[in-house]
């Protein structure tokens, strides 16, 4: 078997086997293999495709091109993830009202690139929380208050890593059999049994229209079943921003707020489907209406709140800065973006506002950066709302005045606003 | 512009305008552009292919890539060049009588690599023949004598260089329009003004059919008609060797010999058609046949052999080697290959042959290895000779007893021989 070979078969559209796919993905990651021959491979995958075997097939050998998270001490762990949005603050409401229910939670999770946030930047701007606790602390918290989350500091799926940065220089990044190999080779690899995945469609995701986002979704339900982890991918929009807040101490303010029974209908909508799923996974009520329920029970009872700050103590977090959010480190100005016209918001673009976020300092170009956890935007307006002549639509949180004024102005032309009545957008497109 | 929206374009199978290509040739051959972001580029062409209008501006970019040798003070000079073959000693017969009839030939020729032998190699088993002479001695003998034969001093074509060998290590060598534009671009750059093209098919060269071989030949023409070369290509056969030897003197002799009218076949025909053109685009006859008959003239009246004389002396070489053949260098070992069986030469795999004088020593495997210009292959019987049981077959010449022996016992196996009568075959398949 050599690499020509196997780049020479998907060149010429035929399906590679099991062997040739691991001899390629073990030979790239240890360095044999050269990234211009992997590239080539790329492409040809790219424009000849993969069969559901063959993504299985690399979704597999890249789990296990390095360490994998053995998580079965405690049962059945279902793991949650997005596809990517702006303003997704999911797994920080999501996380406390699985966990409260007695279901395990064990997430290692990403920092945030380009316009879109990661769970454990958020995390960070909590005063004291530790991300990169040992794998033993982990297990730990998880085995003691039923949850933890913390940063990937094992060596998970290291060719998926190096594929992954090869594809964004060549053009190779949209293409289902690589994105849907590339999210779960980390899933399996960070020990998940089962999976509930929120694959998000529009404007500001990876996905821009619901036919791929269906393919994807259907894809990495093949997979899951393939490879023997069950997997629901529930379908959401990301046309504009998720909730309210995009920025990482804005976001946890929303997270906590949205415990304590303040919560957007979006993000309320979202949280409670993926929620159900992973509750009827566990094996714990296969009805879906029921278990949302059981988790308004627990925002109401403040149970999910008390397990987030369990896990933030568990973690080295001071929940002082949680019980009063006033406390949170604040940016400089806060500057608000005013409507000129009377009318309704017709669109509001993510991407667009998740740029403006970025170039505020909330996030990354370089993998290096570092980022700014007090600035952000809040949107007091939304798609489908109606806005009156002077009202404000957002504020900006900027630590330059400079900063600020530019992203005023750059938020201002994100809102699209119309004089007819328009329609607000469901949060839930499909089930898969 | 950048890399990525390029290899998108080609990725959809749009169409790359001239600054596409010319970005992306400048910018690989001085080293932004990556090999890996190379490599997927050339894979998206192999998969999606190029208009003829991408494929010149490939060809011409790549061109332009370094120096170009001007001949203009030549006037008219016509190229010939082979896409690669067994037993190729065409140049060697070809150009002196090209240059006798007062046609300049000024050609800078390459090494053997692999099977394939090189101009440049043979040259050199004349002791004393110098192929790395300056471009100003090179230039003086044009202008005196008419005829230089050199190696590749200049920097032709870089570009093609490296997308040449990235292609090698790709799974990538066998498209039409990358073929075409690396065979256009060295040419365009050696300063031809019009271009004869031997274009070989069979199990002995790149393009394996027909189909093939008239698919490149006509993209070939198709570049030389955009970038105002005027070309014509002849499709010859590649089954078996041409001519009578393969190997470095071995071929020095058949050549010789040739010019002394002592000549094959395959061969005459082979060097007759090619000439005959290039006599054609030099603008010195139209009647192919008459053309044919006034090189068969300077064979005859010895202008041609003269001429080769009058090269190989200028160019340092001792012509005493030319005038009595057996003072040339000889391989220790010349073993007979005998048959054992009655009956017709059916088949003779030229591609086999070729391994076996490259295992003797008479090839390279890498560009860094020496060769031996003794060792080699005399044909005695080839496709469609009758052969009597124990007549020789052939000669393998060798340096080293075990590796003739084991050379005698693989040239047995090339040769099928049938107890039927077998058709000679045609030298020559297709003019374009």
């Amino acid at each position: 078997m050599n690499i020509q070979e196997i780049i020479a078969k998907k060149r010429d559209k035929r399906e590679l086997s099991k062997e040739e796919i691991e001899y390629f993905v073990t030979n790239y990651t240890n360095g044999t293999i050269l990234d211009y021959q992997a590239a080539a491979l790329t492409m040809a995958i790219y424009i000849n495709g993969m069969t559901e075997e063959e993504t299985t097939n690399l979704t597999l050998a890249m789990a296990h091109s390095g360490d994998i998270l053995d998580l079965s001490e405690f049962g059945t762990v279902v793991d949650k993830h997005s596809t990517g949005g702006i303003g997704d603050k999911v797994t920080l409401i999501l996380a406390p009202i699985i966990a409260s229910l007695g279901i395990p939670v064990a997430k290692m999770s990403g920092r945030g690139l380009g316009y879109t946030g990661g769970t454990i930047d958020k995390l960070e701007s909590i005063p004291g929380y530790q991300t990169n606790i040992s794998i033993e602390e982990f297990r730990k918290n998880v085995g003691k208050i039923g949850i933890s989350l913390m940063g990937q500091t094992l060596n998970l799926a290291p060719a998926d890593k190096k594929l992954y940065a090869l594809r964004d220089t060549i053009a190779a990044t949209e293409s289902i059999p690589l994105i849907s190999s590339s999210i779960m080779s980390k899933k399996i690899a960070a020990g998940a049994n089962k999976i509930v995945l929120d694959v998000t469609c529009g404007s500001g995701a990876f996905m821009k229209d619901l036919d791929q986002a269906t393919r994807l979704a259907e894809t990495m339900k093949k997979i899951g079943e393939l490879a023997k982890k069950e997997t629901i991918c529930v379908l959401t929009p990301m046309e504009e921003p998720l909730g309210e807040t995009v920025g990482n101490a804005l976001e946890v303010i929303e997270a906590v707020e949205a415990l304590q029974g303040k919560i957007s209908e979006d993000v309320q909508e979202v949280i409670l489907t993926l929620g159900a799923y992973m509750i009827k996974l566990a094996g714990r009520g296969d009805d879906i209406e029921e278990n949302k329920q059981k988790m308004l029970m627990q925002i109401q009872n403040g149970k999910a709140l008390q397990k987030l700050k369990e896990l933030i103590e568990a973690q080295g977090g001071d929940i002082a800065y949680i019980e009063n959010l006033e406390l949170l480190p604040k940016a400089k100005y806060v500057m608000p973006v005013v409507s000129i016209k009377y009318g309704y918001v017709k669109t509001l673009n993510a991407k667009n506002v998740g740029e403006i976020s970025m170039y505020l300092g909330a996030g990354r170009i370089k993998k290096e950066d570092s980022i700014d956890p007090t600035v952000g935007i809040s949107l007091k307006k939304k798609i489908g709302d109606k806005v009156e002549e002077n009202e404000v639509l957002a504020y900006v949180y900027a630590n330059s005045e400079e900063k600020g004024k530019e992203a005023v102005r750059q938020l201002a032309e994100c809102y699209e606003i119309v004089t007819e009545k328009v329609e607000k957008q469901s949060s839930i497109l499909k089930v898969i």
